[in-house]
């Protein structure tokens, strides 16, 4: 790890990385034992090395799977599916799988299909489906967190990719942790934000941690993607670039470089009639007015 | 131009670049017929057409050329200099020259050689001489602007390094167009800040400027080249980014992205009892402090 000018044996660094995440969590105040998370699983090294961190540490840490009907050649979500359910099972942890076909009639790319008549990737519907499910998920089975297993490389390109059109309200808005600002809305938490990719993947090879080495098919060509090489790129020549670049924006955020604070963002939130979580507009959400245009509206609040 | 999806032909090329200057000049209030304007000229490409092109608009535009005395083997600022010189003889231009080693008995190299202990390059030692000269000849001379060839690819290419280390107080004070917030401090404009590199370039190559095409010796291996290479990168792949990059930094800060407006900045300037230029601490400035410590202080105020 150049950026720590660390090297670890693979007995040291298996202890190494919870013990970090243990101080991560502490530090910028996640949660405590005594919460109820919820962690959101896709299959993928991130999300179960942080659910298998987090049981073994003594947290009180559910899974969500969420199949969003993503398959074409790669069978992927049927794939990581299949992957969620055996890691599980072999570690006796308690999860919740929602089925976004079973539920809503239509897959995430047939929604995307319809809704934005074809015209653009459905990784916005994606994004919109998945918040919405995760928060109702948490809320209704009572849990106080919500954690995703985002990485130091997932927050920096988003942060670059904020910051390359100066983006506002994403950027006084992205945060490791966000505290729940309405009722409708679960904390949601990032313990995994400070480790680069290729630790959190370490991990996973070392713990023998079965995961979808697969990207998500849509997921090829992304902005993401690119902002990503750039920032490798980065990396390459000035070791901690990276890291350097996300906690001086967090550091910079604290001392009060933004003029607004995230909770105002200036957004009074209201709640939506339909499914009770927090929008923007006076009405109906975006999930519900997405959804209302299902074939058979079987909307769940 | 891709970014505009234009192509002209050379007549018109030599047309469109200063009027989009004097719609920019307009635009961003930067300065008007009755201004008197000091044009900072390095014997670059941007200075000398940025010169000619105030000259030509019929602005009052006078040179201030700094003979920082960098030569080496590529004998730099004595070649700058010359180029200056018959680039103002052949247009009768009005200009004034500062010599640094004939003022202050050193050249900048070995102010920074001395001061720095030959530990880093000259390059901030150099900013901090450059602000200094230019300041003082412009107000001693009665000119209340100071004008100088910044590029779109030098502004993006500082905030970007800004960005990547969310420098707080370059980050709320940088802009195309510094108003004087202290009586010792002139007005500061950037009238080709839009433009890319390679436009004012081509202006120059068509209309037969004379320039300086080497760069400063010590520019060699800078972090600012280094992020103008990543910044070509990103615009080779997406016309319109390095553009976009800015004006949306702008549009944001103009929005209120930022707590504080740059003229407050967190500073209560001050003057320094010894040259009258502004300084944030309550005694003699950085200038000042570091021409105290040469062999022979001969310090102009």
């Amino acid at each position: 790890m150049r950026q720590h000018k660390l090297s670890l044996c693979k007995e040291h660094y298996l202890e190494w990385l919870p013990e970090q995440t243990e101080r991560f969590i502490q530090k910028y105040n996640m949660f405590t034992h005594k919460d109820k998370v919820l962690v959101a699983v896709s299959g993928g090294k991130d999300s179960l090395t942080l659910w298998e961190i987090l049981w073994k540490s003594g947290y009180v840490a559910d899974g969500l799977y969420i199949n969003l009907g993503i398959d074409g050649q790669t069978k992927y979500s049927e794939m990581s599916r299949q992957i969620v359910l055996d890691f599980a099972r072999e570690r006796a942890l308690r999860f919740t799988v929602v089925d976004v076909e079973e539920e809503f009639r239509e897959t995430v790319p047939q929604i995307a299909a319809r809704t934005l008549r074809g015209k653009a990737k459905p990784c916005s519907v994606c994004g919109l489906v998945k918040r919405h499910i995760m928060n109702r998920v948490a809320r209704d089975a009572g849990y106080n967190i919500l954690a995703t297993g985002h990485n130091l490389d997932d927050e920096a390109a988003a942060l670059f990719g904020n910051t390359l059109s100066w983006a506002k309200g994403y950027l006084i808005r992205q945060n490791p942790v966000l505290e729940s600002i309405h009722p409708g809305v679960i904390k949601k938490v990032k313990p995994f934000f400070r480790f680069y990719e290729r630790e959190t993947a370490a991990y996973a090879v070392l713990s023998r941690i079965t995961y979808v080495y697969d990207e998500c098919p849509y997921s090829i060509g992304s902005k993401t993607i690119y902002y990503k090489g750039l920032l490798n790129q980065l990396e390459a020549d000035r070791p901690g670039a990276k890291l350097h670049f996300f906690l001086a924006f967090l550091k910079a955020k604290k001392e009060g470089l933004f003029a607004q604070p995230p909770e105002k963002c200036g957004l009074e939130l209201k709640t939506c009639p339909v499914c009770g979580q927090p929008t923007t507009v006076p009405d109906t959400c975006a999930f519900c007015r997405m959804m209302d245009k299902v074939k058979s509206p079987t909307v769940k609040g």
